[in-house]
């Protein structure tokens, strides 16, 4: 028995990449309106009685740090409920989860979850991320993102063998589905030699094991099982939702081969949903570098710790793999606009369920999605999210 | 009948004012420790299993920008599920909402609703709103908080006669509260005279109608009514909640005499508690400026629009009049850290509805209180959450 409180009636997301020539509301606009768009029976934008705005890096750019005031007023639904969400990197798929919360405690019927984030509009140097750091006793020497994942990398391979081809497979798969996809920021494949070739960042990881800076804007819409009976014959149900912590320094880390808040997470979700791994057809999953993904899949408890970069380099996590992993390309070739990530993943894994995935469809058997995200100085939080057409 | 479906079994907040002396997370930890020592039973930090974590303005001073990640760690949380929620003034109160919603859904059973700001650590130039501003179409040119409130004080007078003096009297009497407010940042009484002679701010504002810059922490803890019995006898109950947004711009009010935003936030509230304006016994509410207390009070509902600034001038608002509104000393005493406005005032309602508010102490009559906040570009949105002693 799951959860099912909680339906997911549309959802959708606009085209990733450097989107110089749209603001912050009119992104969010492009992503409402294909969410609306998306609901099969149609829905009167006046149903929504809550929305939840994620977004992560807002504040240095004027009206996003304040995005829960002003994104209604920008779709047209002003006077409404609205509150900003902000979570690091699983800003989007914790306010998919506090969404879920507002539906299920009673108090709101229909819901609009929606993330938007322009990363690209300030130079580093003047961006959120490198003021943040001014006076930082840690940042300030060089505890950039690269440098926070990278020695999971190097112990990764020390512990298990894990080699640079396995992290490269990872980037070659995402590419390759990122094409496929009308949405993802880059649309080219990648080879295993352009990957190991590229500049290094962080030894070991090079400038292709990482993900790019990406505006985007994505959107989910939910309500109560009775009340998606409206807008849908074909509802995805909330089936588990789970959310841990960690501690913020890479110091305090228990291991460095794996992901306490990922693990912490996907328990509680697995636990609600009454589900394991091995009843998910597909995932979406945090792959910020490749090694993430290979920790990712690991942590969720698809493949055993430390055989998660062979089952990459052998190709159980294609679309036509054992567990399909990142159908949509990931945060390496969709994109990682902050707080859109976690809703466009959630997006993709509602096409899969929906069997609306194009060229990226994968098999249905089970009926069920995992989305992921983890982020936070590393690893400081985990959330994740399980979706299914399973009555 | 009332919501009855969260109750408050513990509240604390720390000293108020410029406290460099502190870190953001021992302020927090402050505030926790005396949320924690409140609980009549006492409460294992254990059986806490969700935090909602209340920063508005911190991303700029390094860890505080992802509070939700680091905050638990630092109260000896980890691994706890936590979520930074931001809404610009109300982010206290609606963290609060947004708390009573988790355990509302059935998902959480015992949340901490930790509010925590850093205000003075950075110098104008340098803090968040100075570089946020950077480009920005409107603030660049002077749109300022006090900008954004001074036109209502000047419509306010001119439709409806309100007075400097009528101003005056709201800071007389929160700095007359605060002076019996332990955990005020400004513990004196000051004069009509003082108000009217300060430095101008913006015509009709001077200095002491503006609320400070303060640094702060406050906490709540909240569970179910099945659960509050294990840990007091006295539990305060939330009875309703209501929020609402704004078109963000000056030019877009419908009226500048009030703000639709409490208007519509409180009519949910009042309708959900199934109570109105006169059964309250008290309330605290967003003062941030001498002419928004009067505001507020018309917009709540406890004096017909227009008569806000007669009845402050005449009493009705004092610890011993009609309906006693900031007895903490609001916002312009006790202070205004933005995150943890919100908690604190609820903390203060708790305290009053429980009788321990010692000198402020006001006469219960229905066993009601209300707490309010405004904010986002001034009045974009709203936060009212109701609580009661009545069963």
């Amino acid at each position: 028995m799951s959860w099912n409180r909680v339906s997911v009636v549309g959802a959708g997301l606009i085209k990733m990449g450097e989107l110089f020539d749209q603001s912050y509301e009119q992104m969010a606009r492009g992503a409402f309106d294909a969410a609306i768009a998306s609901v099969d029976h149609g829905m009167d934008p006046k149903d929504i009685d809550a929305v939840f705005v994620a977004t992560q890096r807002g504040t240095l750019w004027g009206q996003e740090g304040i995005g829960g005031n002003t994104v209604p007023s920008a779709l047209g639904l002003n006077g409404v409920a609205c509150t900003r969400i902000e979570n690091a990197c699983p800003s989007g798929s914790d306010a998919f989860r506090v969404g879920c919360m507002a539906v299920a405690s009673g108090l709101h019927d229909v819901v609009l979850v929606i993330g938007v984030e322009k990363m690209r509009d300030k130079s580093s140097e003047e961006g959120l991320l490198a003021r943040a750091a001014g006076g930082h006793p840690v940042y300030t020497r060089g505890e950039s993102a690269p440098v926070l994942f990278a020695p999971f990398a190097t112990r990764h391979m020390h512990d298990f063998g894990t080699t640079k081809e396995m992290l490269a497979s990872v980037a070659v798969k995402n590419h390759h589905n990122g094409k496929l996809d009308p949405y993802a920021h880059f649309q080219y494949e990648v080879t295993v030699e352009q990957v190991l070739n590229a500049p290094e960042v962080c030894s070991p990881l090079g400038l292709l094991d990482c993900c790019p800076q990406t505006d985007g804007a994505a959107a989910v819409l939910i309500t109560t099982p009775e009340r998606a009976a409206d807008y849908t014959a074909k509802p995805v149900q909330v089936a588990g939702i789970g959310i841990a912590t960690d501690h913020p320094y890479l110091h305090e880390k228990d291991n460095f081969v794996g992901m306490s808040a990922t693990v912490g997470a996907s328990s509680r979700a697995y636990e609600m949903a009454n589900l394991g791994p091995t009843d998910m057809d597909m995932a979406e999953v945090h792959d910020c570098f490749t090694i993430t993904e290979i920790l990712d899949i690991e942590d969720l408890g698809f493949f055993e710790k430390g055989k998660g970069g062979i089952a990459s380099l052998e190709g159980e996590t294609a679309l036509d793999g054992s567990i399909p992993i990142n159908t949509s390309g990931g945060l390496l070739a969709k994109g990682h606009p902050i707080g859109a990530t976690g809703i466009a993943q959630l997006t993709e894994c509602w096409w899969q369920l929906r069997e609306e995935a194009g060229d990226r469809q994968v098999k249905l058997r089970s009926g069920n999605a995992l989305q992921h995200n983890v982020g936070g100085r590393g690893s400081g939080v985990s959330v994740v999210n399980i979706l299914t057409i399973a009555e």
